[in-house]
């Protein structure tokens, strides 16, 4: 397209090629959509335009305010028909709702509580009542407590108020980045000790795959630490056993749903860890890699970026697997930060030095073109998980997300939940309705949507011919939406 | 630079030179620092890492709020004292400080206040009581008002609180976009029957030159409606004569202030009116040029995209100058939305296909990657106006200014400050600051405050020759400042 130089009146048409060259940049603007698509294409942007002339924008506002408007929104409702493919940036300790974890969990025999004094609380599945820890009440039966308390679903949801960041006043609750990280450190420490119970972990397991299949996913990436599990005596079952559960719930779960394809494992180590611990758990990844390579896809580090240890720091460690020729692949959270220009903000470069296969988050990368310019060549896809970052306090209109500007820019990226139980969501519905409602504007598209759900199995860690079985099938379940809602 | 591909661990010395090649393709990158300007860097450089680990962090809270911190910062203190060059985005109605307007003018003899149903004022200055404007109450003399209140202080107070968009709580008192341009609007109103006055003009326009160049600024370019001043017996000045005011009181400005270089007026039109009003002054301001061409610098539209008609809507009276083929430059508002992918979205491609000389705002360029390429090539800068973007709600935490973006691409652009009057800002320092630490983050150094200032010269509307005046005017004080500063 040619553009008028010197004092000229703008040529219409040329004006209208601009505006399409444009377009076509985007996420998805490429792609091509056939009647039926396009006839949902119509109705969708109708849909929209509606909801952002309307007051409130759900995007706009934090998302535990907008949930309730979101739930009443017509594209949402869409959305959550929409076959979305996989989810590939969602942590093992946030992966089932909360309902169920109060509603089912904390009812079974033998689960006792104890009250910290910091306001939150821990669980311990056990045949007696367990030793008291440091920081806690005693411990206390729940099925004797709640046989005390009159007011049970009030307490039932106290509960969930303590496994959730959710709150009815975020802003005040969390004032600044530092108050929600704690919080949220926190209520994982308060959801372990009820999924770490062995028989809890496999049905948590199961039943955080019937979630996502449910919101219509065929695939999950799960981020899990491998840690151990224990049993009502007090023994515990390492982290083998961790993996082989995962093997065997999910080979009983595709028995019963053969359309999903499955879940696949990226080992995770906290980056509080040493050096040491952090080379010895690479080490141990390679090692059940071998004996686990197709449910083991490779290693990250989590916990906040801003208060961690750098993934340069950790340079010897992941240079690991290069030392000995194996071939473990990274998936690094990097750049969820807005600390531009420190040796946080580094991460986003590093994780591609490192050859990451895919960026979580990268919320810092937009303002890094060289790293952008990288990752986009070598087609490394942003994990955006647009609900975590709002929760976590690094953007609060989502408007500008920077992935918007990625997006029109037709970054390679997916959409992602991160934690789902923690932010109150479930699947990946709520997710895409703020990228494509809030992040990709009027210009997101019914080809913004098929890119990202396609990019979900393309930049999957799946074999090359699985990635052609889960595209099979996301395309025919395509197809039936579309046929049903155009 | 290469990049290692495979399986290879990252080379310290490589990725050294990767972070030096990212860090020069931002806005005053390749810029070259003396010693003494190195040893500036370095001390701001440890201020600023102080400020952004202190809570709460200036750039992240409404500006409202931010201030007083603001004024607490030590960076704050060197960005007072260095040159800042020119400022190119102010609008004539909101040049002076709101003290001086209602300390100064409204002590004046024949002031007279009335209070509109909506709760807001406006003022008039007459010989005699004014004839009832509806909406308003009776007019009253604030001379007498005055001698019958008490707590005169307050009452003054109550009159500023009317003159800006100050409030305690914004978040409250601005729940939304359309709320804050409503205040916003209405501020504009309450104003004008102050600074129309003909006496009151002229001072004015005095003190915003003098508290610019309190700020180190040397250079105004003013966005000017042209309207009509009025006098005490209700006579009307015309255009002609605020014009001419402009240039004598610059003049006399420039007698006691000769490293003052001076104004130029870029002429703006609502962008409510029709397309015949804005078609007459467009051909009105190319007359107007001709006649004063050393102070007329060219066009604008201005008043709220969002709710306004879009520059395309404009084409044809856009179009007068080519036919007519004059040479009138234009300076468009465009893109200060978050409406992306609407018919709104789309004046930023519109101003630059009628070769608009700069952008005003341009909050959604960074989304628009081939109306960015253009801009770059072009050498199109945005005029970035952080405080007002915030105030007027398009971004909360100013660290996702989507010019942290364009910043660290190199992007052309300079800072301004749109409306301190209403936002309780003088000068440029508190934009400085914002576009310095917030949207700059720890990557924006010394380089990049040479730039901007720097680009503030070189992106007027000034001819070749004034501009290397201008330069050399400043070159002198900033040598001073880095002398005095490091
Ligand atoms: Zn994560
Ligand atoms: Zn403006």
């Amino acid at each position: 397209v040619s553009v008028n130089e010197g004092r000229s009146i703008p040529d219409p048409y040329q004006r209208e090629l601009m505006l399409q060259e444009e377009a076509s940049q985007q996420v998805g603007g490429r792609v091509e959509l056939s009647a039926a698509e396009q006839r949902l294409d119509s109705f969708l942007r109708k849909l929209k335009e509606q909801e952002m002339v309307a007051s409130p924008f759900p995007p706009a506002m934090h998302f535990f305010r907008a949930k309730p408007h979101i739930q009443k929104s017509p594209v949402f409702k869409v959305l959550q028909k929409m076959p979305k493919g996989a989810v590939l940036h969602v942590h093992s300790s946030a992966l089932a709702s909360v309902d169920w974890l109060v509603m089912n969990v904390t009812y079974r025999p033998h689960c006792y509580i104890c009250f910290t004094w910091s306001g939150s609380v821990k669980f311990l599945f056990s045949t007696q009542r367990p030793f008291p820890q440091w920081g806690c009440s005693s411990w206390s039966l729940l099925e004797q407590l709640r046989a005390t308390i009159s007011d049970i679903p009030a307490f039932d949801k106290s509960l969930m108020r303590n496994l959730t960041l959710w709150t009815e006043d975020p802003d005040v609750a969390y004032p600044n980045q530092d108050t929600v990280w704690e919080r949220f450190e926190q209520t994982f420490i308060a959801i372990s000790g009820l999924i770490s119970y062995a028989p809890v972990f496999k049905d948590y397991l199961y039943q955080g795959l019937q979630q996502l299949y449910d919101d219509n996913i065929l695939y999950l990436e799960l981020r899990a630490g491998l840690s151990m599990t224990y049993m009502l005596d007090g023994r515990v079952r390492d982290r083998e056993w961790s993996l082989q559960t995962y093997k065997n719930i999910t080979e009983q779960f595709r028995l019963e749903h053969p359309d999903f394809i499955g879940i696949r494992i990226i080992v995770t180590v906290h980056r509080e860890l040493s050096l040491s611990q952090v080379k010895q758990t690479i080490s141990d990844t390679i090692e059940l890699q071998k004996r686990y390579p197709e449910i083991i896809a490779g290693f990250d580090l989590v916990g906040r970026e801003d208060t961690g240890k750098s993934i340069w720091y950790f340079r010897e460690a992941l240079s690991v697997p290069t030392e000995v020729k194996a071939n473990l692949s990274y998936f690094f959270h990097a750049g969820e930060t807005d600390l531009d220009g420190t040796d946080v903000d580094r991460n986003v470069l590093d994780a591609l030095l490192f050859n990451t296969t895919r960026i979580g988050h990268g919320f810092a990368l937009a303002h890094h073109p060289l790293a952008k310019e990288l990752s986009r060549k070598r087609g490394v896809p942003l994990e955006v998980c647009p609900i975590s970052n709002q929760v976590l306090k690094l953007v609060s209109d989502l408007r500008n997300h920077p992935a918007a500007v990625l997006m029109s820019e037709g970054h390679p990226m997916v959409v992602s939940s991160d934690d789902p139980t923690l932010f109150g969501t479930t699947g990946l519905s709520y997710d895409f309705y703020e990228a494509f409602v809030g992040i990709g504007g009027l210009s997101a598209n019914v080809g913004t949507l098929k890119e990202l759900a396609l990019n979900s199995i393309r930049y999957s860690s799946l074999s090359a011919a699985v990635k052609n079985k889960a595209t099979a099938i996301w395309k025919q379940k395509w197809d039936k939406f579309i046929l049903e809602n155009s």
